[in-house]
């Protein structure tokens, strides 16, 4: 099984198709592509039309939208664990999940991905809808679930592989959140396949310009 | 079990909750709020912060985004028959509609629905690449399953209530498709549960002024 992601200091769909098997200790080769360079397209083109990371490609058969990479990983890989047991939680997980998946368009175009960059920036007014309402579903399920593991509905779920990225976003911008969606933020930045990648971001020195204008600080620097 | 649902002439998201329950038959109650409005809002914050319609009331579960409610419905009603059986073709159906949820930003804003609604516009480069690419996934699926039921995946799935506003949309907009992918549209538009919602939108008079702007024929008029 492959795994096509890209640059790792920026692509947060390839982050997300990354945690569902590194996070769930399953197997892959890992294949990283440069964001915009013909390689990328002509690569993801012998898979799909889609031609975006990430892409997986298990056993011939390929998997894009990383949405779509998680259910099939869950299916063919996880016995139906990688979502919550109980079936309206199930249901919760899959809902905000597919609200990552769909939405918050605010928080992905005024706070891109960039692990090492700090930034200081003045939201929109639908940027900061959507960190209220990242917000809202942290402090909700950290109401329910802190005590229970500490992720979104108590053990590592496909949904916490959805919104890692947005807790290192936030780290970028220095967003302040309420005290319990705080707690969440701490939990998945410390979970180790989250910090495996951002350890692996920090050799991968490939620089995307459209992901720095307004960069000012390199954290590692 | 409940679906709230918005206004039938516009609401796009709404009609793709709606046909995954009506085109399996599967019984629910429907509840109509008209968008924008603060009913929409008191209504649906009832059950989730999200406050989008498709929301979905199953005996007190609230399941939101359309995505979402397919999963819950196909494992709750389907016995998981909302996808199909084969695993690539599965993978495949989950990766398109995933496309759909996420993606096609393009048409979404160039050509809103409004299906009883006439227009001709100039599209932009970003929505013709989205039509291409829609083109392109219909005219491969009609390759490999027209004879076969004549949907994305032969029977009827999930993938088809995805996919099926575009076509409604392409109506709208008069969009010239390729003759495998134009097989696709009639198959889809000639659905029963579609043609019901067609004609159940003639019925509901309400006014998105929104929706409206530009549209200059009124096909039943
Ligand atoms: N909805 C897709 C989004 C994937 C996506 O946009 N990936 C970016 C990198 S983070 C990409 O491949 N961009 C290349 C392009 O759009 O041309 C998913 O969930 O996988
Ligand atoms: N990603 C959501 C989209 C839902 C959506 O945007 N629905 C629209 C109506 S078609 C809505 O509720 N709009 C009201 C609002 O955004 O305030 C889904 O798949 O259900």
């Amino acid at each position: 099984m492959k795994l096509f992601i890209a640059n790792k200091n920026y692509s947060t769909w390839s982050l997300r198709g990354w945690l569902v098997l590194r996070g769930f200790d399953i197997d892959f080769e890992e294949i990283e592509l440069s964001l915009f360079t013909d390689e990328f397209y002509d690569e993801l083109k012998k898979y799909s039309g889609a031609a975006k990371v990430p892409m997986l490609v298990d056993n011939g058969v390929p998997v894009w939208e990383s949405l779509a990479i998680c259910e099939y990983v869950n299916e063919q890989y996880l016995q139906g664990k990688g979502w919550p047991e109980n079936a309206a939680d199930r249901a919760k997980a899959r809902a905000i999940s597919s609200e990552m998946h769909a939405g918050f368009g605010g928080v992905r175009s005024e706070m891109p991905m960039n692990i090492r960059g700090r930034r200081k920036i003045t939201p929109s007014e639908t940027c900061l809808k959507d960190v209220q309402r990242i917000d809202d579903i942290w402090a909700e399920q950290m109401e329910a679930f802190a005590d229970k593991g500490g992720y979104l509905f108590g053990e590592f779920s496909i949904a916490d592989a959805m919104y890692a990225p947005i807790a290192l976003r936030f780290l970028t911008y220095g967003v302040q959140l309420s005290e319990k969606a705080q707690i969440y933020a701490d939990n998945i930045l410390a979970n180790a396949a989250v910090q495996q990648w951002v350890e692996e971001s920090k050799q991968d020195l490939s620089v995307v310009p459209e992901d720095e204008a307004g960069i000012e600080i390199n954290a590692y620097a």
